[in-house]
């Protein structure tokens, strides 16, 4: 997040500056890491699939016995403000609901509600054009249907990644992958069928669009793909709101393919744009 | 926490009015749930096994790949004039370590240190009198040796616990327990041996405590323990910095010996408040 003096954010109820946007430390995020929250595009000072992202952003709630304080009206409206305000035509808006104001540091309190617009970080063309190796790691996040706001094992791998030489961690339990901290994982076989794995996944909401671009051209299959799967693959991707879709080249030690971006994963990429545009 | 205008906290590298202790949201523990902490009790003005929780402090912290701003005697400095300040001779002191203000929402900065002091919350007499009941939840925590911020399970399950009558949660994986959100376990078989689970479990201090105690009087092992095992047993109990030691006569369905505290649970409770005293 910049320092940029001029931006706003949404806490307590009111827009007010990014700068002065501070919860006290008996907040339950800060207190026990209890919170959920979701992130969307703006492109062209629109948001980009917002209905799906809102429904996540609810769910998510639900799951972790939180009450959104706004309903769904309110908190388009107040996107919307955030967004005239801004003036970011094309960044990020990350939408956090803690706990709260907890009175003995572990019961929730009242929820409380931060929407913050960031400009995008997207991928380096040379991270497009070359792919990415990535390394994996045994774990299975604890409510995988539900984005909390728990990156422990995500984070504390940084610099395991980086020594590695790699871009990210795809998680894997007993050799069947799911998902990597903030993507999904796809694999696309040699008779070409678009493949990802279905159980213990956040349900992104690119994944279910570059989904729906592939069945379009391919067959598409969610269901359990285990490090063998990806020994087998012609190519391997993953995808993310600010990412799209990244052509995965290595696994650990595993070459996927010919181990450069293949024609199946670019031509999703540029399904995947479109899409975007016509929404 | 009370919203005691008196009392104060360190952050932020000084001693400031609690009610001033804001974490800007850029910080990682409310974007990222990301962050490290301890909590010990204070009694008569002293800190109770000081040594033994900055130890296991700085390791959770070193596990995270954090790094603590204060050495060992800067913070025990600081922990001495926030107790000089508060005035509460009988308390609680709680450190966070945060991942700092993130740049990019994702990777740590240079972590937040947060020291606070409250009250003490003990169990009532009537907990300790009757005993209590828990449910069992599968689970086991990530990273176990590291006291991260991350509750996510336990606080999402209150409502379940309450929902059951039960006043906490054991988390079990395949039958074999190992601890619950904020507490230790252990059992007093039929033949007076106390044994506690020796994997996957924080390393608590009064856990380490009444081992030692018990080690006195009684055979002790750490171990697995199962389900099977806690039908078994004679007695059952909880260890915990605040709760010292509670009686445990229901898990579930299983009643624990004949449904009441037992001899040993209570006469080891005696042995560590008295341990507490001597330290």
């Amino acid at each position: 997040m910049p320092s940029n003096a001029k931006l706003h954010a949404y806490l307590h109820g009111q827009i007010q500056p990014l700068e002065s946007a501070f919860l006290h430390v008996r907040d339950l995020s800060i207190q026990r890491g209890y919170g959920i929250f979701d992130y969307f595009k703006v492109q062209q000072g629109q948001p980009v699939f917002l209905a799906d992202y809102l429904q996540r952003f609810y769910e998510s709630a639900r799951l972790m016995e939180l009450a959104v304080p706004l309903a769904t009206d309110a908190l388009k409206d107040v996107i919307q403000q955030l967004i005239q305000v801004n003036h970011l035509p094309h960044s990020g808006i990350k939408m956090i609901l803690t706990g709260g104001y907890s009175a003995n540091g572990y019961d929730p309190g009242e929820p409380n509600l931060i929407i913050l617009q960031q400009p995008l970080t997207l991928p380096t063309p040379e991270m497009i054009a070359q792919g990415i190796k990535i390394i994996t790691y045994e774990y299975v996040r604890e409510i995988p249907k539900a984005k909390t706001i728990n990156y422990s094992t995500g984070i504390r791998l940084i610099k395991q990644i980086k020594e590695a030489g790699a871009s990210d961690v795809l998680y894997q339990k007993n050799g069947v992958v799911t998902e990597f901290p903030r993507c999904n994982f796809f694999i696309v076989t040699q008779d070409d069928v678009v493949v990802t794995p279905d159980a213990d996944v956040l349900l992104g909401v690119t994944r279910k669009n570059v989904l729906k671009a592939a069945s379009q051209k391919y067959k598409i299959e969610e269901r359990a793909v285990t490090l063998q799967d990806i020994a087998q693959a012609k190519e391997a991707f993953l995808t993310s709101t600010t990412k799209r879709i990244l052509p995965v080249v290595q696994v650990d030690e595993i070459v996927v393919g010919n181990g450069k971006p293949g024609a199946v994963t670019l031509e999703l990429l540029d399904d995947l744009v479109a899409l975007e545009g016509r929404q």
